[in-house]
């Protein structure tokens, strides 16, 4: 199953219900990045959700799809979130 | 080479500082997303100012280092920012 990073820049006005949609789909892990596998299917309803949402000559949201989890090395400085209990 | 995606969530009152740094090593792709190319060398010296910078216990930079650049697939949704000329 492929693993995303998404990061996203979003006006204030509408960051909260961007992040509330990524929120399903995907684990929190930094202010403005989110992490987690995702089929097909669920990140086309993802990105469907996210079109009605943001302001496409405003906002910026950025899809790093990696063929698997196992595909990237990632290191730490300073705090690290935890990736359940993520509370919006 | 390694290809990172450089993401960081900096409190206000350093994050100007942060900025300056990766902008040295990195391209600036997002508001707090950074990308590139970097040797082992640039990635020590790069993580050794970083360190010196930020406060460990409020501020977090997350390294996602993939294997190369061909090692992703990246989709934009809304605004893309230019991966050149990145004025600070």
């Amino acid at each position: 199953m492929p693993y995303l990073i998404v990061t996203y820049d979003i006006r204030e006005e509408r960051v909260n219900k961007v992040r509330k949609i990524l929120k399903k789909y995907f684990m929190w892990v930094q202010n403005s990045v989110f992490e987690g596998d995702i089929t097909e299917g669920k990140l086309q309803k993802c990105r469907y959700e996210l079109l009605n949402t943001i302001n496409g000559e405003e906002d910026s949201i950025y899809f790093y799809s990696l063929e698997n989890r196992l595909n990237y090395r990632k290191t730490v400085m300073g705090v690290e979130k935890e990736l359940t209990g993520n509370i919006l």
